[in-house]
């Protein structure tokens, strides 16, 4: 395949071609290099997991449904590191191209399926979500994508990483196509989901987003809360900043990453971006005390969404602060930008609840996402209210 | 040239003919990768470092004096990233052989230098040595090596570390080509060499090594203290025990280390193996505090050693705790190991002095070495009393 975006690993040929009849037929998606292929080593973005581990036994559970659907894989798609970065900078394979911000970074960790689905190279793509990775692509290359509830789509067959914020989402060019893929993975049927009865505008969501970004999505989401009929402008989380979300949530998950890695680590002592050794560094001196402290957070937040967000009740917020930033900044900047970014993702990742990115604005020509959330178990709301908020 | 021991880089063809005469003429010798020659890029054992660097303008100094005696360089030696590493296990360029212990690693961060000069490849080699770079090779290869005093090497277009500790350190197969470069480098005639009057074993540092060993290094350490005459067994650090000398060269050898290179890796993000990463940010994490007592500490040391070790005296310890290490081991038993040897090498780092490693014993068939040191300044007599060491 002619892949003038840098959005596939090289090292890869799988491809699997979809079954002729189904209600995916036709349609072609690429896989993040974190999804299993039979007889195909996954890459998971990094050369020495790449050289060190044995081809898949068996296809990761999603991609076969996708495949049964109808849908042809045509290939395997750049990640960040073991799904440890936000911006697709890739240190050993490079940045795929952002088709929608030319000079920027795409977003990751699910970086090449968003360029891949921004760029027109396949239809539909599947990436994973553990703090942000199917979210913030999805607002920087302005295509729609959702992580779903938590534990609602199988990660069998897929690379984790925090097992308790990793879930498996994907991206479209439209509503519709994300849709239909979401009646598949979740084997559901949208014409039976739940209309959203009120809407909230999360202001302390909004207050994360820089100004230009939040002014751009602001009319946006009145607009679309006026569809829904009841709005209300109010913080989500009534009783802690979203800061203090945050720093649970990179805690945990922190030391689940270690938990998860840490010992191959020891082993092979591989070859990272420095970045991403910085990442794995701070989870593994995350001690059990703060580990306890995060999963009671985690635990508190939960039971407090419960009880004040209903299910006929969908959330605005902007899904990113900031439009994509530009290529190869210091690190020392980036590590700045995704303190911001990981207060918006932690909500979702947080409460494990379903967050879609609608791809509705601009700032300076460059995409911002807004994204509208629900209770755990909304996603089929979510998917099908998305339909109808194009202008 | 063949290269079966991976002691070279595939990427340098960096050639440097010796003068026709001189008193070097007829030798040849290779370069550790981070010593500068015109029109090359100097690549410090790093593929981005190689990638984002100019071809150096001028050749190091040394390296032109060795070429002006008659030496001619044939090639650039593998080293440990950015010389951040005490086993020579290159996790982007693999590992060189070490020829006198099969299986196992040859030491860094000068490992290709001393496995190039162990297997024969070339009659003599340059590394550096910061917190031992040269001295553990020597003794895990079976080869002489010297650390010279501090700043008595000139350091000129040489990739540096962390300065309060840097040197420009050799190795050869026999101490009389060891005195002989040690003549070009030093500037100096060791004919006129102070020779010894009295021998030190220094029992701190003994109890450091593994007892197998001490054992075996303890009788060649009698037999030369025999040679010299006088002969004292007592601890070398009278005041505080070695294991803090270590705890003080590390932050401030780590903070160093950051402030040279800190600024580039949050500029590039570069690839490095794991534990790499992981030196450099606990270098970055020292604070200014630690920082200052560090060197209240070094100064300390100095002050304390003019006044207990006098210039006829030669100190005899272990070169490494063990011999040269299986290869492949995980990371955590890697890192207590480098604990041990590096409370050894710390003791000539803390205070600028010269060491001298004699392979004079073995350990089930692998190297250890002896090394004999002396005050700062003590290098002629170093050099010339290896002369007499062999049994």
């Amino acid at each position: 395949m002619h892949d003038p975006l840098n959005a596939f690993c090289a090292h890869s040929t799988a491809r699997l071609q979809g079954a002729p009849a189904g209600p995916l037929a036709g349609l072609t998606f690429a896989a993040k290099d974190l999804f299993d292929i039979a007889g195909h080593v996954t890459g998971a973005g990094n050369p020495d997991w790449l050289a060190l581990n044995a081809p898949a036994e068996r296809t990761a559970r999603v991609v076969q449904a996708l495949v049964d659907a109808g849908a042809t894989m045509v290939g395997k798609t750049h990640t960040d590191e073991l799904s440890r970065g936000i911006f697709g900078e890739n240190a050993h394979y490079g940045t795929p191209t952002n088709p929608k911000a030319p000079g920027r970074v795409p977003g990751g960790s699910s970086s090449g399926s968003a360029a891949a689905v921004a760029g027109g190279l396949v239809d539909f793509a599947l990436g994973t979500d553990t703090g942000g990775s199917v979210r913030i692509p999805a607002s920087f290359c302005g295509i729609f994508g959702i992580r779903p509830t938590r534990a609602r789509v199988s990660l069998a067959g897929v690379v984790g990483q925090a097992p308790s914020f990793d879930t498996v989402g994907w991206f479209a060019r439209d509503a519709h196509l994300l849709a239909r893929i979401g009646e598949v993975l979740l084997a559901t049927d949208l014409g039976s989901a739940p209309h959203p009865r009120r809407a909230i505008i999360a202001t302390d969501a909004f207050a994360i987003a820089d100004p230009a970004t939040a002014n751009a999505l602001l009319p946006v989401a009145e607009r679309i809360a006026a569809l829904i009929g009841s709005c209300e402008k109010r913080a989500l989380s009534q009783t802690v900043p979203l800061a203090e979300w945050f720093a649970h949530q990179r805690a945990v998950q922190g030391r689940e990453a270690w938990a998860t890695f840490g010992d191959w680590i020891d082993r092979y002592n591989p070859r990272f971006g420095f970045e991403i050794s910085d990442n794995f560094l701070r989870g593994m001196r995350v001690d059990d005390t703060a580990l306890a402290a995060g999963r009671q957070f985690q635990a508190a937040r939960r039971a407090e969404l419960t009880q004040t967000l209903a299910a006929d009740t969908i959330v605005l917020l902007p899904t990113a602060p900031f439009p994509a930033p530009l290529l190869g900044q210091r690190r020392s900047a980036t590590w700045a930008s995704r303190t911001a970014i990981s207060t918006l993702t932690t909500i979702c990742g947080t409460l494990g609840a379903p967050q879609l990115n609608l791809p509705l604005a601009q700032v300076d020509g460059l995409p911002v996402g807004l994204s509208i959330m629900a209770r755990p178990g909304g996603d089929e709301m979510l998917l099908a209210f998305a339909l109808h908020t194009s202008p």
